[in-house]
């Protein structure tokens, strides 16, 4: 073998139960880890599915709590959705980017543009009426679960909070980090050369959503129940970025 | 370990050669694993960079030989690029999106919409003046591999011809699947159950683009020389798709 050889490793943890509001995800993660017989190692990054860390936060919530305001009215109408669902995404989006029947896009108060602000409505305590908004600050909810795992294995490890994105363009949904700590979110190339000595023009890397990606592969949009992925092997540079670094602002998007 | 436990192996093939037109990708991949110990297993899928597809089908392009038209020449003009280059970005061009100064963002022949229609001035013959285009039916390229594969080994692998592509809304370049043999492109979930049962509802996923992304962390875009990954351990059904499967109608693009 030869220096160019590397390889990563792609785990699913096993056994992560039903999270509830106040479940302690590092604990869930560190037992994960003890029944795989495995143990956490600096330069590992773990993928952490929105869905868990909102459900953990108490992100829950009752449509029958839930009063639609006037635009929600009309907007419901327009789209022939759920008048209260609406309510819920315009509490979560700075603006409508486009709507249409059954769809609303929307920029998220996060930054990112996504379809119904992420408000999530399968796998959700099995009543209709509870959706899962997506966690208050994921950048902070990443911080928090690395921090912990710090203080309780001494190891660095990178932390992505995943969601699954429709886009622009192509067909399929694909994984995308909103949520990131203790590793780069983009990964800037430039300076970089090539085999030739050139130095490379386009060499930004979605990096962060490049590991989300991969760990969509295992976590699945189904009732396979494993929304945690271990990727070992990454040997990511030791920068911390948020997920904010991946929102391009409107006015630097040629291909809006 | 539970039967939710499953893992994915990712590995960039060591010891592959500057490819040159006429090179035997089959060949060259057959080569690489047997340097690790390693055979192909049915359900493996590789992940071959267009680039060195490109390189292997001759699609390397001296500009001292292009002749720009007037199209070319205004829009070079307009954008301060190459209007040679600009020449070929037309003739690969279904139609040109969005242009600015130093881009031009296009819907390519093939149909995907990407900058500079993929058209490549790194890594190339170490001479400003030689482009590489990308392959001209990389589904095609994808499944000739395959069945050169299938032909020495007896095992059905998935094949998918990647680029590095920019995106709306969000920073950075990804993997994609520009083609694919063997393997689905996107998978449709719909119709499978969440964990209570309930049928989900955004449930198509950019499979290839998932695992092109994922093979993206390995290649890289800089001077590693790593154009091949090995993807073990995806279980991917018995669905063969192309890349065009990945293409959105812009009728029917909701985010755009």
């Amino acid at each position: 073998m030869d220096s160019f050889v590397s390889s990563i490793n792609v785990t699913a943890l096993p056994g992560i139960p039903l999270v509830q509001q106040g479940d302690d995800l590092p604990q869930i993660i560190l037992n994960s880890l003890n029944q795989l017989g495995m143990v956490l190692e600096t330069g590992d990054a773990l993928v952490v599915t929105s869905k868990i860390v909102s459900k953990s936060e108490g992100r829950l919530f009752d449509l029958r709590n839930i009063e639609p305001g006037a635009e929600a009215q009309r907007l419901a109408g327009e789209t022939r959705k759920d008048p209260r669902i609406v309510e819920l995404v315009l509490r979560e989006s700075l603006k409508i980017s486009r709507q249409s029947v059954g769809v609303l896009v929307v920029q998220h108060r996060l930054g990112f543009v996504s379809a119904n602000a992420g408000i999530d409505q399968s796998n959700v305590d099995g009543s209709d009426d509870m959706v899962l908004l997506l966690p208050l600050d994921p950048d902070a909810s990443a911080e928090r679960i690395r921090e912990r795992l710090r203080e309780a294995t001494g190891t660095d490890v990178g932390i992505i909070i995943s969601d699954s994105h429709g886009r622009p363009f192509r067909v399929g949904n694909i994984g995308v980090a909103i949520g990131v700590a203790g590793m780069p979110a983009v990964l800037d190339l430039r300076g970089k050369t090539d085999l030739f000595g050139r130095e490379l023009k386009i060499s930004i890397q979605g990096y962060a959503d490049l590991v989300a990606s991969t760990a969509n592969l295992l976590t699945g949009e189904a009732d396979e129940g494993r929304p945690i992925v271990l990727v070992r092997g990454l040997r990511y540079p030791a920068q911390a970025g948020t997920a904010k670094d991946l929102y391009r602002a409107p006015e630097q998007d040629l291909y809006r």
